[in-house]
């Protein structure tokens, strides 16, 4: 274990990367090294996110591989749109320096199913093959070794894992699950679009990409998994307004009569021992969540029904928190540090 | 007709009394002729409620159904919590006053459904036999000559105009049905709770009341009505940060294979010439009905699966708009006067 | 008095038009003939604002001043930013319609005065000159026989009326005024951009333009008419998360000692008769005001110095409802139609 | 040094104390042995805020000072309202524990000052002339050996330290000072009030305690020590719909002409080597300071006027965060632990 592992940030304008920024700072073994920007190279990170003045004020600068590879880059998080993030991932691969991906590029194994949904072929399907799913509750001996993880979304994270436990232990009707999410605005990104401006979506409330959002997929894959046979699921997003937050509100029909307290027994054993899932006896809110790395679930049975209520913080959880994680599964180290 | 009609309005502190006077003052037909309370008789309804400064500014007085009966009063809204409503509104209807009442005490026809839900016996089950559920898209005859209308509840009437189409035309599954409800928060009312207080819920989400809700009943005695035989749903509420504005996001399993075409054609046969019900193509959003008297509604086909996304303003299409349009239909006035 | 006036809005993507066009679909004596758009000429306005569904469906229309006078339009609101309505007015005006200009083009007298805040010279000085300050509680009469009426700006609304009082009964040193400012987001426009994009406003409270704000000139000029001599004041505006509302805090320093009695009896003299200026005792809060042409104000002395309050709704009162107030006494109609 | 100090929280169901315990469970050199409770004595304190569960699960206990000096409880915060502070308070001064006490107790020097703001006598007045005022940028020496601190108000940290260098280098006229402040809702505390409640406050916006909020001797004094002569200020406090976040804008008329560089060169010399205080070109907003220490401030002339804006986290900066800042000064500690 190195006493300081360096780490580059690639593309440092939107809300993951400062929030990466920030948990980076609070982390005993990261030091961060380097910040790459397409946009605006040259202009301190500091210049773009103000909270960061004083703590970080790195300036951003162009993505190349090599001044990577010499200043001694052990980890990148990739921070960009999904479609780019595979661009750039590959020469840092090639010269040896792992790397945690928070875009969408590598999460769904199958390059005809990224196709079918992102509407563009895979253009890093030699890496595609070997990219590790990371989720850590699920996958934990995996992302360990993994040279390129694919950080998981944040919807998906919330339906994952309130769901793993029904699916693992064959409880549930796989074709009878219904994921109704509610995210907060910043999960929408940082570019400003009229969906997003706070005059249009405050005080409002809104479903979108119903039926079709690309978050589906990825859910379907890691249940799954689980499974061991193909499950399906509705998948509905809205959007909330407030800042931060995703939650789950999920249903499904259970294959034999079961009660809350056996479900609520069988959530706790799948989840002890994992850090930041919290099964709890009352109904959760986000706000129990922000600005942390916990996902916290409460299962009920209503009219012989299950129903999972799952949140999290959108940009800890859901994204920079859990890359983290992973980032600490990587490299041997606590897997909750800076993350407490 | 009368070219006015003399209104009360029972209970002036809270928000759907604020939002009823302020609909009853664009009123070309109506005027607002006594606002009681029992806490603060004597202080004018703009001092409770600044807003109405110069606009509305009557003094509260303390319930007397004879001084109103000697006044001229015509019709009194009942703005009064449940269980309390009871009380003030038999003796009005002794004195052939007629009523609408916005708590949820004359909406369930049985009271021992009553009782189930609000744990207390009713008051007044000899009124009750006569009440007439206040929805107009579905009622608008029998609430033509009712002396007494039980104004319905706000996330009710999302889920059964949300549903009524498809359970009218015996499309869907009985058994299946979902609605997951999202809520601003003044639809908790005006006392200030820990749950309501801003730091609490604002920038924050949860849902409450996890199959134990009260407008249950409600919502599937509508429909069963609709349907003709029981109606059973699961319907989950949840707490928005933003003043108004009720989205459900409804889910249920047809019995046949449709087309969302079909479906769409069919809910603007249904509300054709209602003009309150939009049915729109477009997804909508609780922003597109604040402070109107519209329920949006669309629907959509997922894997199968249908999904209804339904929303309204819930201070007005959800209890003082709808109370004016029954009150409309009741004194044979447009149904539409003061609500565009 | 025509018993229905033809309005035209031009312009119809933005908050003031909307907002401009629920307000004049309750008039009783304004139809709305046209409504423009530059980049969506075919696009119902409905289309672009959700909430007009079967409301108010008209295509919008290229700007075509011929075609509007061939209609019989009588009157055009100018919802287009500034800059851009100097270039549209002029034609119609020449063909006899009247216009009510929502922007800042025709506000500030002297064009040099324009220029040096707007950093642009005045396209149409031919017009300016004959233009009217659209405040009617300082301008009614002018306002009246007015071909093109300049709708005043959101913040100077506060500004103006609420140290018109002072001003006029020289109780104010002029020098010492301060003018702290408060808006919700939608005073920034429906353009979206990184300001006011949800996750960076929201949760969040920053000034802006400290010194710089082009409201600055438009609150002098009022103010110095009343004065009689110069005024120079220090505006300071920040944003605020919140859809709508102008908040200013006001400072100045009295040349003789005043109580707040007298004061409060010199505003309620000052605005006898002004029905849209309510003088209030206790504290206002935006919330009052909020969908009201309201303006309410209230004034303290603290430990010498005077503070007064005032606020509105920024699209109502600081926009689209006093543009209707000022048509409706260009019209000839009762100054209040379509506004209570 | 000791390697870990014991803690003890007074008061632990407000948004300070969750906010405290939140910042020591990072601290590598606290711990925290006791939190009390008057009202739900034997309750987890994760019960009273879900936020901690799994984090900080320490049932509360009642307040008894001989438990918490056989513990070893080294320093107890007290997170309790004012006037309740100073009777808990001495006992545990009598054990050699020593206070970080942040009510406002212990904050203004003179009895008589407090009496005439609070409205009732000095409870502990032999302690009172022992406390020290716990602004660490300006009496950090007095603050390491103190028994007692008086941590400071939230709306006067951004009012005195966005002042002290012009005041400290005699810049300004000292009777022009105005303190126009905007406080998110989580200032006014955790107990239900309408005030707080979230459709009343929501999308408002208000000035409150016009005149007489209690902060304002507060900054007085601690400005009179800076000067050297009595400084006496006009304080506005508002009310923002946000839950967390103070923006102060701060006008003063200087003795001479400055200009905008010589005051930000000033600043920048004054808070030289001070962690906290960010002296920026940019304006600031209050999210940029969200859930951090950080004071920002940035200086402007407008108009011979001088500008300063200064604002902070309420409940960070304003209160545990500088809190936990006096606390490392009195332990030896590093300023920063636990805060960045």
């Amino acid at each position: 274990m190195k006493s300081s592992v360096q780490v580059a940030i690639l593309g440092g304008s939107g809300y993951t990367a400062v929030e990466l920024i920030k948990i980076l700072l609070r982390h005993p073994h990261a030091t961060i090294a380097a910040i790459t920007s397409r946009q605006e190279p040259g202009k301190p990170v500091s210049g773009e996110h103000p909270s960061l003045i004083g703590r970080c004020d790195l300036p951003m600068e162009q993505f190349d591989p090599d001044a990577m590879k010499a200043k001694g880059i052990d980890c990148a998080f990739g921070c960009l749109p999904h479609g780019l993030s595979a661009e750039v991932i590959a020469p840092l691969l090639d010269r040896g320096i792992r790397v945690v991906d928070l875009s969408a590029d590598y999460r769904l194994n199958d390059p005809a199913v990224y196709t079918e949904w992102y509407g563009t072929p895979h253009h890093d399907t030699a890496n595609l093959k070997h990219a590790v799913y990371g989720l850590p509750e699920l996958n934990a001996e995996r992302i360990k070794s993994a040279k390129l993880v694919a950080n998981p979304g944040c919807y998906p994270q919330t339906g994952i894992l309130g769901l793993a436990p029904l699916v693992a232990e064959k409880l549930i009707d796989l074709n009878t699950v219904i994921i109704d999410s509610k995210s907060g605005v910043s999960g929408g990104g940082r570019t400003p679009k009229l969906a997003f401006h706070f005059p249009e979506c405050n005080e409002s409330l809104s479903a979108y990409n119903v039926g079709k959002h690309r978050h589906t997929p990825e859910i379907e894959q890691a249940l799954s998994l689980v499974a061991g046979v193909p499950v399906s699921v509705i998948f509905t997003p809205h959007l909330i307004p407030m800042d931060r937050g995703i939650f789950s509100t999920i249903y499904a029909t259970p294959t034999k009569p079961v009660s809350e307290a056996e479900l609520m027994a069988l959530y706790r054993r799948y989840y002890a021992g994992k850090p930041f899932v919290r099964v709890r006896d009352t109904l959760p809110a986000t706000k129990d969540t922000a600005h942390t790395n916990f996902l916290d679930v409460c299962v009920k049975v209503v009219k012989g029904r299950i129903v999972v209520l799952a949140c999290e913080d959108n940009l800890v959880r859901g994204a920079s928190g859990v890359a983290v994680q992973n980032f600490n599964l990587m490299f041997g180290f606590d897997e909750t540090a800076a993350l407490l």
